[in-house]
């Protein structure tokens, strides 16, 4: 038995995750001389995945959503695992492999069944392309940014794109997308450091600090002919303030709504009172899950622009990292509190 | 000279309009004995249509929509008038001919000019279609509701749909279309009676009325297994209680949101709480304007298909008239009220 801290989730939350009662990092051991799961592999893992996801997971499991909900008692599921395999029981992975494996327990070991194995990939990065990438801009986030944007945003060169959570892992993967299809692209940020970031690192066009600006003067101060496409993360008063600047036959991306995760109960929830605006403008609201056939159709283009892209030095794959499992819970609560810029990623071992 | 009354626009609204003050009926006069216009030609008027869009082209002309606001001064401007043809300065439309006339004054006599003409359809009703059916089912309204549900509603037999306002022109004519196409047909609305009527005359599968019923338990009880397209012709609660009720990958026509229509100012407004469902759901909501080229494209299989039931006796044409000029401003408010059940239609004249 060698020590494997995992990062635990201990009981459902009430709004806000409370570290110790409702989260927490603990030894749950590891047999380091057992044999691989029959027709499986182990891992020792580098990296794992924050995802605002992994919020609404941390539920009663009698309240059905499209992801089930993490079970009390075991670690947190991660939406990417990325590990380094020990032993393997299957030849479709070898030992020595990088692995990135969707939907796994946050430790610092695994035992990963047979089961799992249609959710493993081997990754083998391309020249140029960081390890890292493969969590972030080429993997789930980067997935729904891509999708997303043009399954329903439709961009167009020269059109006004309003990104809201923009320093964000979806949202700067969004905004960059956008930059490098010439579009307008403005992001909604919370603090003047990510507001520097996104226009003087990713190149967006402009933008604002919610927390500092009246959103509604500072969306009519950036895009005085209107919005085209809105994508939204976050939910609230911003997206009533978009549906009042969208311009005719605008699309919005319906991708989260971060703003409204914690709050429980609807009784709190944040009324959106310009709905009226879809009809009289012709709007197309639409959501969409990462996992939708029409999302994941545009997989294979995002693989090979994405990658090219970043290649070639003229997007960035911005990681933020919170360093080693001790770590994971603050790392989680910072995530959702809005700390990172870029990617949110548990580094739990060196590569 | 003879007697020309009128449906007067004297001021604009604000909020519910004012009898006298905003709206009235005079006479206009008409001179019986002068040519018609140059390439235009006059008329005896037969029926006006009421519609809630009227409230809002009664504007101050300074705020921007997608129909000119009206002129203070002239007569309300109806979304169609029908009348008979008296003189024609043009070969297309002959003396005695019936025409429909798209966006035209509401008086008992017209001097029509040319620039009218591309607005102007000479009638020759199919057998077993009444001529007020062309005010309704085969006119806007109809065009409405067939363009709209097809297009965005994407009905397929069996689906579950909940109509709004489904004893109003739109709505009856929505809930028919979905009846014969074979989808489940819920209607909303204000008064036992419209309930009896879209139950025991128009087919529908169920309904509730809003005032008497808890809207939430109501739409519960009707689609325990959620809705797959909202047609919203009103907005507000409803709304709300729609998005909590939908099915993954439900969609939501927005038509209009007339619950909104007389509140001045955005202040208070009804503000949507369940908007995070577009995401959770994958909800498409998507708003659209009868003349757009996306909805006047089913405009050949309305016409032949609305025709055809009709003719067959399996589709009302439901009119609700006010008889008379005299009483154009009670019938107004009526509409505006929601005393129609129905197409509400203004008879000016017997054919
Ligand atoms: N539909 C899908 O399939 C799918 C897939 C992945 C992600 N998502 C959603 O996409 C959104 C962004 O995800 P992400 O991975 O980019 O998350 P992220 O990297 O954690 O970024 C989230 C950002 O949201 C902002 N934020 C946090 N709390 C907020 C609040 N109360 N009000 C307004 N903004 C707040 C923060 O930025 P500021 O400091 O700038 O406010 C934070 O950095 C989330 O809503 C997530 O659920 C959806
Ligand atoms: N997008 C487009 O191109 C287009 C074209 C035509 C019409 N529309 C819209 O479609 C909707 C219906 O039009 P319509 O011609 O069918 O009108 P209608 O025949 O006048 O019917 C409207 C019905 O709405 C209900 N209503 C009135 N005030 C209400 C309120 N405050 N809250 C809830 N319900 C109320 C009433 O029925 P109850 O007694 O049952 O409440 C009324 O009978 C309107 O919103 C209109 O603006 C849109």
């Amino acid at each position: 038995m060698v020590q494997n801290k995992a990062f635990l989730y201990k009981a459902v939350p009430d709004g806000w995750p409370v570290p110790g009662k409702d989260l927490s990092v603990e030894d749950i051991g590891f047999d380091e001389t057992a044999p691989p799961p029959p027709g499986g592999f182990t891992t020792k893992n580098l990296y794992a995945t924050y995802d605002p996801s992994q919020r609404g997971r941390m539920r009663d499991p009698s309240i059905k959503s499209y992801t089930p909900a993490m079970t009390v008692g075991k670690p947190v599921v991660s939406v990417h695992v990325l590990g380094k395999v020990l032993k393997s029981d299957t030849p479709k992975i070898k030992e020595g492999a990088i692995v990135l494996i969707k939907g796994y327990y946050t430790e610092e070991y695994s035992a990963v069944p047979e089961s799992a194995l249609d959710r493993t990939a081997v990754i083998d990065p391309k020249p140029g392309v960081p390890l890292t990438a493969y969590l972030g801009a080429l993997g789930m986030t980067g997935m729904t940014a891509y999708g997303s944007l043009h399954e329903i945003g439709q961009p167009k060169p020269g059109d006004v794109i309003l990104v809201s959570a923009a320093a964000g892992a979806v949202g700067q993967t969004v905004g960059q997308i956008a930059v490098q299809e010439g579009l307008h692209v403005i992001g909604s940020v919370g603090d003047d450091r990510k507001l520097d970031f996104i226009i003087n690192e990713l190149g967006f066009t402009s933008g604002f600090n919610y927390k500092k600006e009246n959103i509604s003067d500072a969306v009519k101060r950036l895009a005085p002919d209107g919005i085209d496409i809105y994508y939204d993360n976050v939910g609230g008063e911003l997206l009533d303030v978009a549906l009042q600047n969208m311009k005719d036959f605008g699309r919005i991306v319906a991708c989260g709504t971060i703003s409204t995760y914690n709050n429980s109960g609807a009784s709190g929830a944040y009324g959106v009172k310009n709905y009226s605006s879809v009809v009289r403008k012709r709007l197309r609201w639409q959501g969409f899950i990462v996992y939708d056939p029409n999302i994941i159709r545009w997989e294979k283009e995002r693989d090979e622009k994405v990658a090219r892209w970043i290649a070639d030095g003229s997007f960035k794959s911005v990681d933020f990292f919170t360093h080693g499992i001790d770590h994971a819970v603050d790392g989680f609560l910072g995530m959702l509190k809005g700390e990172n810029l870029g990617k949110s990623i548990l580094k739990i071992a060196d590569p």
